[in-house]
């Protein structure tokens, strides 16, 4: 296939951005499967930050990433992204230059805790406070259920007011699927 | 930059379609920009089919492509993209693996003449016939000119219904920047 799927247009982007030794957030680390793609890119000379509000996320994730022998460079909190601020500011972490969010619920989960809108574009503003020049955020949108439908018109709204002078925001989706495919955001600190 | 650019992003996905030896399309050569990018892929191996309406676009190509060396293997026809099965039929050429569109008026002309919606869209019909499963087309959309609304307008209501067990339909754009900037849409053949 000539065309990325989502996903792996997200990693294709962080893999641009990124190099071995740097400091990334995974916003939402879920089952941990961008975690450990994070991991892996930046290498035993970087670090992950990585971030989910859910004890079995967190676990499966620890679990995970343990199997592949990558937990050593990988940061887990079992807390909501809107205190990354406060988390980079409080540690001394070095700036992120990338960070993902996967939105929506965890996979296998029961789906009754989703991510919401306002934390979203809090933890996106603080991290483009804190990135530098080019620091790129990618967001994947899911948007199947009730609670991902207003988060994804309230990210667009968010996303298509930012002054292209300061944060640039691309949009990649397929547009013939049906049953509401996720689609991707990404943002780059000018 | 990590993100692509509209024009570096179709000539990404492009490079991933097509190999050395390939026969391709380049539906408006415009000022060649396109056509020597796709004449340098393909190598003395492939052959480009390269169409426009107007006379001073071929000659502008056929000028570009001879200063470059790729002239040998292009095909430049001074008539519409309309007639790509009559052609592709008539002189028994190998199946098309990918093509381009790059819509509007030619630049640096009067922008009188511009494509319009019902010839892109019987030459992209007649494309996706002629293609082989994973042939890719590609649309770069100019929209700030009154006949390019109209276009795009068409073409979004095209491609949206087209099926996507035959073919997929990828939009890439930036969703925050101003005056109508140029998108594109990526359609590969099931």
């Amino acid at each position: 296939m000539s065309l990325y799927g989502v996903i792996p247009f997200a990693h294709h982007l962080l893999e641009k951005a990124i190099a071995r030794g740097d400091m990334v957030v995974d916003a939402t680390v879920g089952n941990g499967h961008d975690t450990a793609f994070l991991a892996n890119r930046v290498g035993a000379s970087g670090c992950v930050l990585g971030f989910d509000i859910q004890a079995k996320a967190v676990q499966n994730t620890r679990n995970r990433l343990e199997m592949e022998q990558l937990d050593e460079h990988v940061v887990l909190m079992e807390d909501s992204h809107t205190f990354i601020e406060e988390i980079f500011k409080s540690k001394g972490y070095a700036a992120p230059r990338a960070a993902i969010f996967n939105l929506g619920y965890l996979p296998g989960s029961n789906k009754t805790v989703t991510t919401n809108s306002d934390s979203t574009i809090t933890a996106i503003t603080q991290l483009l406070e804190l990135m530098p020049s080019q620091g790129l955020i990618v967001l994947v949108i899911y948007h199947g259920h009730e609670e991902g439908k207003k988060e994804r018109d309230a990210l667009l709204s968010f996303t298509s007011a930012l002054d292209q002078e300061k944060v640039l925001v691309a949009r990649y989706e397929f547009s013939n699927r049906k049953n509401h495919p996720p689609f991707l955001l990404a943002l780059e600190k000018q």
